[in-house]
Order: C-alpha cells, then sequence, then structure tokens
C-alpha cells in the first residue's frame, strides 16, 4: 500500500465506468455485460487510453475470471440434467459439433493456420446459459418446456465446452496434433470431467460434517474458496486454464451450495470481481486490427455462430415442434465469458492474433446482443408466474 | 493471466496457511487473527522466505485491509452510541488520551524521534472490538452492562482513532509541527467524521429509492462498493490512509446494511480478501530487528498498552462498581487491524523503522492474545441466552 498508490484508482475508475455502462445497456434491455465490455473498449490503451491497466489490476481481472466461472459451476446442476434425459444430450452435442465444425471450418478456408481455426472453433462452443437465464426469468419463462430443455443443454454444452478448452489448451501447448497425445488428453480430461462430477460432490458430503464443525467462521465459505483456488492453480499447473479448474470446483460443490448459502456469498465477490474481468477483456481490444478483411471475417464468423446453434441445437429438439425447436437454438447462442477466455488464452500464448481476438470479440458482442432481442419476440405473450430464479450475469 | 502465473499460486498458499493457523488457533481458544499474523512471520520473506509476496499479491492485501475496515464501519451504529451516553463517552476518550500519552512518552525518552512517537502513540489508540465481541460472544455475554459499555465505548474509540490516524498522518507528509496547521487539520478531520457520521447516512437514504430502482443486478452492493474505493481514494489523494475513507464509508452505509443484506455480502469479499492481509502484515516482521533493546521496549510498550487502557477505560467507568470498570477495562486492550495498519503507513512513509514496526506488532499480539484470556477469566458464571451477534474478525 504505497501513498497514491495508482491499484485503487484504476480500480475505483474501472469498476464505476464499467457499473455506469452496464446500467445504461441494461435500462435499454442489452445485457449490462456488453455495457462492461465497451467500457473497456472505449477508455482502454487501443482507444482513448484513459486506463492503462496495471499488472496488479490485470491479476485482480484475472481472479475475476475465476470467480465468475466458479459461479457458474455453483449454478450447474449436473442431476437436474440427467433427469430431463436424452432431448437435451442430442440439444448439447448438436450445440458443440456444428459451431466448432463451421467456425474451424471457415478460419482454416480463410487464414490456413489449423491452431488459430481451433481456438476460433472451441470460442464459438459455449453458451452463456447466464444472459438466457436472466432474460427468460425477466419474461417469466423459465418454467416453459423450451426454457427447461435450454438450461438442461447449456449445463452439459459448458461441461462440453470445458472439456474441448482443456483439449485445445493442452494441444496449443505441444507442437504440431498427434492423435496419440490427442486421444491421452482426451482420456484425460474426461476422467477429470467424470470425478469432479460424481466423485467429488460425495467426498464433500462425507466431509460436510467435519467442515461445519470447524471453529473458524463461515468454514464452509473457507473451504469452498480454499478449493476453487487450489484447482484453479492445478489446472494452470497440469496446462490447463485455471477457470476450467475453477467451473469444477463449482460444480463439485453446486449440491451443497443452498445448504451453505454459497450462491450469495460466493456472488458477492463475483459481483465485485466479474466488472474487472470484462473490462479488461474490452480494452484488449486492437480496433486497429479491425481492417476490412477482419470486419468481413466477423460478419462471417458471427452469422455462422448464429446459425450454428440455432441450426445444431434446434434440429435435435425439432420432434417437440418447431417453435419450441426455435426458441431452443435461439436461446443457446449466447456466447459470453467462456468464449472471451479462449480467445484471451489464444493471445496470450501467441496461438491467435490481434485479429482473430476482434474477430471472437465481435462474435460475443453480436450473439450476445442478437439472442435476447429474438428471446423477447419468440417468447412473448402471457407470462407464466413463478419465482425468479438466482442466476449470475 | 499468463501461464503459470505466480499471482495464483500466492495467493493460494497465503490463503491455505493462514487458515490453517487460524483454525489451529481458534482450537486453542487464541484469536484466529494471530494465527494469520504469525503465518506471514513464518512463511514470510524475513523467516523462511518461503512465500516472497509479489507487488500484485500486496495489492490484494491493501484491498483486504480496505474491506476489512469497511466491514468495521458497516457494524458501527453512531445512533447506538448516543443512545448510551456520557458513561461510554467517557471510557472511549480516557482509552484514547492514555495510552497515546504513555507510548508517546515512554518513545520519546526512549528514542527521541518526535514523529516516530506519535506513530507508536496512535498505534496503541484503536481497540479492536471485533475480537472482544468474538469473546463475549462465545460467552453469551453481549447482553451484560460492561459488554455494552465496551462495544458503545469501541464504536466512539474506532471514530477517535481515524481521526487522530488521519492527523498523524497529515502532519507526518510536513515537516516539524506547526500549530496552525494542526488546528486547520483537527478542523477538517472534525468536519469530514460528522459529516460522514450526521449527513451521509441521509443522503444514503435519500438516495436509497433510486439506487433499489436501478436496473443493475444487487445494485445497493454495487453503489456500496463503489463508494468504499471512491472515498478510499479520496482519503488518499487528500493524504489520509485509504482505509480511514473505507471506515466511514461504511459508517455510511450502516444504517442501511440490514435492509440491504450487505453486511454478509460485504463480508464475503473481507472473508477472501482479509487473510491476505494480515499473512503480509506478518511477513513485514524483520526478526532480526528485534534486539535486545527491541525486545525491552516491545515488553514496556505491550504493558502500557494493557495497563493504559484498563486504567484509561477502567477508571470513568468506576461508579459501574469496580467489578464492572475491570471488565470494561480489560474488553477495551486488545488493538489489531488499525494498530498494524498505523504501523504500516508508518514503515511505508519512513516514519518509523523496522524496530519500531515490529514493537508495534508484538504489541498487537501480547493485547490481542492477554485479553480473551482475562475476557473469559473475568466474565466467568452462569451465561445468559441471548442470540449470537454477527461481527467480523
Amino acid at each position: 500500500m504505497p501513498a497514491h498508490d495508482p491499484f485503487l484508482l484504476q480500480l475505483l475508475v474501472i469498476f464505476l465506468w464499467a457499473k455506469v455502462f452496464g446500467e445504461l445497456f441494461e435500462r435499454l434491455r442489452i445485457p449490462a455485460v456488453l455495457g462492461e465490455l465497451l467500457a473497456g473498449v472505449i477508455l482502454g490503451p487501443f482507444a482513448t487510453g484513459l486506463v492503462v491497466p496495471s499488472d496488479a489490476v490485470q491479476s485482480v481481472g484475472g481472479l475475476g475470471a475465476i470467480f465468475l466461472l466458479f459461479s457458474v459451476g455453483l449454478t450447474t446442476h449436473p442431476k437436474e440434467l440427467i433427469s430431463i434425459g436424452r432431448r437435451s444430450l442430442g440439444v448439447a452435442v448438436g450445440g458443440v459439433v456444428l459451431p466448432f465444425a463451421l467456425g474451424f471450418g471457415y478460419f482454416m478456408l480463410a487464414q490456413g493456420k489449423a491452431v488459430e481455426a481451433t481456438f476460433i472453433g472451441t470460442a464459438m462452443v459455449a453458451t452463456s446459459v447466464g444472459i438466457t437465464a436472466r432474460v427468460l426469468g425477466d419474461l417469466q419463462m423459465l418454467q416453459t418446456r423450451a426454457a427447461k430443455i435450454i438450461l438442461a443443454a447449456a449445463v452439459l454444452d459448458d461441461i462440453l465446452g470445458m472439456m474441448l478448452l482443456a483439449m485445445v489448451g493442452g494441444l496449443a501447448a505441444k507442437e504440431g496434433v498427434n492423435w496419440t497425445q490427442l486421444s491421452v488428453l482426451g482420456a484425460e480430461t474426461l476422467v477429470f470431467v467424470l470425478f469432479m462430477t460424481f466423485v467429488a460432490p460425495r467426498v464433500i458430503g462425507r466431509f460436510q460434517g467435519r467442515v461445519e464443525g470447524m471453529t473458524t467462521q463461515n468454514a464452509p465459505l473457507i473451504a469452498a474458496l480454499a478449493i476453487c483456488l487450489g484447482l484453479s492453480v492445478a489446472a494452470e499447473r497440469i496446462g490447463m486454464a485455471a477457470i476450467i479448474g475453477a467451473f469444477f470446483a463449482g460444480l463439485a460443490f453446486a449440491e451443497h451450495a443452498p445448504r451453505w448459502a454459497l450462491q450469495a456469498r460466493v456472488g458477492a465477490l463475483t459481483e465485485f470481481l466479474a466488472p474487472f474481468f470484462f473490462f479488461l477483456m474490452g480494452a484488449k481490444l486492437n480496433l486497429a486490427a479491425m481492417d476490412r478483411k477482419a470486419a468481413t471475417m466477423a460478419a462471417v464468423i458471427s452469422l455462422l455462430a448464429l446459425v450454428s446453434k440455432v441450426l445444431g441445437c434446434g434440429l435435435p429438439a425439432l420432434n417437440e415442434g418447431w417453435r419450441v425447436a426455435l426458441k431452443v437454438g435461439v436461446g443457446m447462442t449466447p456466447r459470453g465469458e467462456v468464449g472471451l477466455i479462449v480467445a484471451l488464452i489464444g493471445l496470450n500464448t501467441g496461438s491467435i492474433d490481434a485479429t482473430a481476438y476482434a474477430v471472437v470479440m465481435m462474435m460475443t458482442m453480436v450473439t450476445t446482443l442478437a439472442a435476447p432481442m429474438a428471446l423477447r419476440y419468440l417468447f412473448r405473450g402471457a407470462p407464466e408466474p413463478q419465482p425468479a430464479a438466482a442466476v449470475p450475469l
């Protein structure tokens, strides 16, 4: 804490502007996260240069991503997924395969770089269920058949997206693609995911009494935070992204979250830290990288991102009727934090360039902007009364 | 978020060890904060050197101090103080004047440096009410007459301590002591304190409806965090410690905290961030600075810290009977976060040296260790049943 530390001042400026833009956007019925991103774009070093984030502030932003994904994990209940069954499985798989294939294919044709194309494909996979859930919650439509399919499919989608990210990150660290390595990496990831989803909650359940018996105040929260940090560090050490560890730590605690009031408590941490993450994501957008060719790519990728989810998720739901199928497809289109993090990891490891980063950013913004508007149109009509769900974002 | 960022690893190691030491100490019925400090002393650069905190981690620790003081402010209700009246006023004033006078006087005699002596005196002033409240809460004694006097006096004590710190910090920045400057500084501080205590809560009350009507989720929490950061930065800009701004921001929101569930939410932030602050305080203790002369000073200052609060706070409460007076005196002895921060500011501005820092650290540890043991002895007997109070630390 040296005197006149720019750290606090930067935190204040970023927090204020992110929240002011978020509030303005919300009033225009646009997701707040876009306002936070835009605040970063405008104030960041590539535009006005009013905020050039220090290393310490960047670290706080990274912590924001970790708690954001921990919160997402905490609200992800694998058991609900199993209960809703095969319908959601088809939707989730279709919503992973088609976006990845189209993104990868187009970028290979346009740029011809396999690693970059893999990152773009991966960034197009993960649905930001927070935005859809928020819109459906505002419309009081969370209890409809389409909403239930969307939310369950998005859960699996998150898990599949994380698995894909783990594998892509592992591949990017090595040179070239080796099928043996790919199989080993895939098997490792699968074992890790199955362990965290099915075994870890039981382990936590077994230690429940011991955690609650600790004399430290709020011991369950402390234990959850320690495990979140621990798995984030562990994920980084074995070459995965820290957020993958944080997400699965959240998943492991999801069952126990209501008993220990973890969502509200971790939510306060996310509420404070996540705006720094989104602002910094925006601040990394180099507008100079958006030449005519890049703008074309961004437009095509955005279009593919929309179409691939509507078709990939809608078609497997078609025997629910085309109206439900369309709602499901549109509901799965918004990309968010995971896509941005994939792009950031690509940028930081040198796997993608500033142009590809800008393309992903645009794709995220377009899908996040278009989906709520389309959802409000599709779900118009009398709301079904029901309690509001607590979902982050 | 570069790959293999030591930031996350340091956070994990610090958080784990601080909490493990905290839990061990709590089981031995010693305040957890001492365990967190000791973890820093042992793992820090001056002892084993296992953790050499990076700049980013230091910044997180500073943020921990800010949220810690914000939490203290949130639980400080000036109105309660006014209702308990003159008895607590006498106790609080006695508990500020005598410790400051004895600390300043002894250090002037021992070292002869006025600025250093002023810092030592100031570090001896502020009671850490969190520790006493926790012990009395565990003993179910919060509804006793002595406990009520202690808690109300500690509130005023906090405010007086902050005023003193603001003035001392202002003086340290200038050269020599000038009575005109001192008066101006005192008047400025008084106006600020009166404004934050009596006017700011009304201003917040007036905007209450508007804040609750915002579309941003958890708008009251966001507003409180923004004002906490804003006042911290403002305090730093005008030459005060950031924590003074954070404390008074908390004070301004204290009345509205229950309505907006701010204590639990900000509590989660403090729960996560404060251990880094205490660990880093411990890590700054240079054991090599503890030669024989320093050890003597630490012993004398610790003794004076105990005696000055027992007498300074006990004597004004003497007409409640000597038993109550003794309980009040002992209950006011533990020093904590504020004393440590005074020492840290002194160390960072070059106003005190490593030896004086070590002396304050020892004084904090001794008073924090001795007070709970003495309180448990004095308050032994049948507990009065009553609901547990929510107090940080």
